[in-house]
C-alpha cells in the first residue's frame, strides 16, 4: 500500500464519526505533516454519504498539536443548497479539538473559462536535480522535490544575508501515485516555511496556524492528470509581529493551474 | 453616526448571542455586501469577553443569502492556547446558518520582520479620478474607488474582447473613517468580481462562496494609520467550471502590506 493511502485510511463508525491514526511515514517535528492532516479532514467530508459535489475550497485551522496515534474526525453538513454544500470537520483526540476545517463542495458546470495566470517557464522535472532525503524530518521522504529556483539554503543559525522567499519546485508523490483531491490537498502544503527560505534557517520554532486551498479542476480534469509531477510556486509577502503568510500555486505539466492556496504561520523570533 | 458603524451595531444578549441587523446603506443585489458580513462576524468574536489577542486570519463561508432585517451571531471559542485562539462564528436567521466564519486571534510579538512584497508604484489618490456612485448597487456609495488600473468596463452583455483581471485601486471609506480591524475586513472584499472586469459584464449572476483575509498589522501599526486611503490590488488566476478565485492585497500609503486575502466566487455562465 502507498504510504499516502495508509495515512488516509479511515474507519467509519455507526455514529458517522470516522477514526484514523497518524503514521510514522508522514511525521513532522511536533505532529503529523500539516498537508496530511488537511487531506484526512477533507477525506472525512468527501467520504460522508451526504456529500454532494467536488471540492472547491478547504480551510484548515491548526488549533493544537495532534499527538501520535488514533484520532476522531467529526464531519457535519453546515448548510446544503442546490449548487453548493458547506461542511465542517473537527479532528479530535481525547475529546478535544486539535484541528478544524471548513470544506466547500459544489456541482461544477460547463461555463466560460479563462486563465489569466501563466505557468512559469521552467525546465521539465527530468532536467532538475532531486533534493533527496535530507535525513531531516520523516514526511519529506514521501515527496520528490526538484527545486528549479529558491531551494532551501541550510545555513544553520540565522544568516545575515537574506535569500528569496519565492520557490519554484517540481513536486511529486514518492513513489508516484495518481493525483486525487486528497493528494492535491497535501501537496498544497508540501512547501517549507518561507521564513526558513528567506533566512537560511534549518531549525526554528514555527508552525502553520491556518491553511486555505482552492481547487480549480473538476473530476474529469483531475482524472486525466494521472500520476505526474506538479509545479509548485510558493512565495511570502510579509513577515511581521511573529506571523508570515505563504501563497502557493500547483500547476499541471500542461500549463493548467490546478490549485491555489495560502496559509499563515507563526514563527518564534 | 458613520454608516459603517451603524452596520456594525450589535446587541449582546445574556446567552452570549449578539444581535445585529442589515442596513440599507450596505445592501447589495441579493443580500448585504459580503465585506460588511465578514466584518460583523469578526466583530462578534472580537467583542466577546473571552477573546484574547488581535486578528490574524478570518475565513468566512457564505452558505445562504442573508435576508433584510435582524440576524443572530453565535461566537464560540473552538480552542485557546497561550499564543492563539481559534473562534467559530455563525450568523443565523430563522434558526438557520446563513454565514459561518473561523477567526484566529493571536498575541503578536516583536520579532524579526521582512516584507519581500513591494507596493506597486502608483500615483497618489489625489491624482486619480474617483469612480463616482454609478447608481448601481447601494454599498458602493460607502467607498471612494479610484482606479489606477483595471477599472470596470461596463460593456453590458459579455464582450468578445477580454480585459485585464487585475485592478489597482485606491479605496477609502466614504465619509473617511479611521481604519480598524472591521473596516479592513470589509475593504478586503471591496472589489468587483474579476469575472466582471475580465468580461466587461455589468450584470451577471455570481457571488462569493468563501473569503479568507490575513491581517499583517498589529494594533499599534493599525492605530497609526488613522483615516487614510489604502491601495487595493486584486487579481484572478483561473475561471473554470463555474468558479473563479480572486486574490487581493491592501497597502498602506507608507508601503506596508496591511492585509492579504483570497476568495472563491461562483458565476453562472
Amino acid at each position: 500500500m502507498h504510504p499516502f493511502d495508509d495515512a488516509m485510511a479511515l474507519e467509519r463508525r455507526s455514529d458517522g464519526v470516522q477514526v484514523g491514526r497518524t503514521t510514522p511515514a508522514y511525521w513532522n517535528f511536533a505532529g503529523p505533516f500539516g498537508g496530511v492532516s488537511a487531506a484526512i479532514l477533507l477525506r472525512a467530508a468527501l467520504d460522508d454519504p451526504a456529500r454532494n459535489g467536488t471540492p472547491v475550497a478547504l480551510t484548515v485551522n491548526f488549533c493544537a498539536p495532534v499527538a501520535e496515534g488514533e484520532f476522531e474526525l467529526v464531519p457535519s453538513l453546515v448548510r446544503g443548497g442546490r449548487r453548493t454544500q458547506h461542511w465542517r470537520v473537527e479532528q479530535r483526540q481525547g475529546g478535544e479539538v486539535r484541528t478544524s476545517a471548513s470544506v466547500l463542495f459544489a456541482q461544477r458546470a460547463h461555463t466560460w473559462s479563462h486563465q489569466p495566470a501563466v505557468m512559469p517557464v521552467v525546465p521539465p522535472p527530468e532536467a532538475v536535480e532531486p533534493m533527496g532525503d535530507q535525513g531531516w524530518t520523516a514526511w519529506i521522504a514521501n515527496y520528490d522535490f526538484r527545486f528549479v529556483e529558491g531551494g532551501l539554503v541550510m545555513g544553520g543559525p540565522a544568516q545575515e544575508t537574506l535569500h528569496p522567499a519565492r520557490s519554484l519546485v517540481w513536486l511529486e508523490d514518492q513513489p508516484p501515485r495518481p493525483l486525487d483531491w486528497l493528494s492535491l490537498a497535501a501537496l498544497a502544503d508540501a512547501f517549507f516555511p518561507r521564513v526558513m527560505h528567506a533566512r537560511g534557517l534549518r531549525r526554528t520554532r514555527l508552525g502553520t496556524v491556518t491553511l486555505t486551498t482552492y481547487f480549480h479542476v473538476d473530476a474529469d480534469e483531475l482524472a486525466a492528470l494521472g500520476a505526474a509531477p506538479v509545479l509548485g510556486v510558493a512565495d511570502g509577502e510579509r513577515f511581521s509581529h511573529g506571523f508570515q503568510d505563504q501563497r502557493v500555486q500547483l500547476w499541471g505539466r500542461g500549463g493548467n493551474l490546478l490549485v491555489s492556496g495560502s496559509q499563515m504561520l507563526w514563527y518564534e523570533q
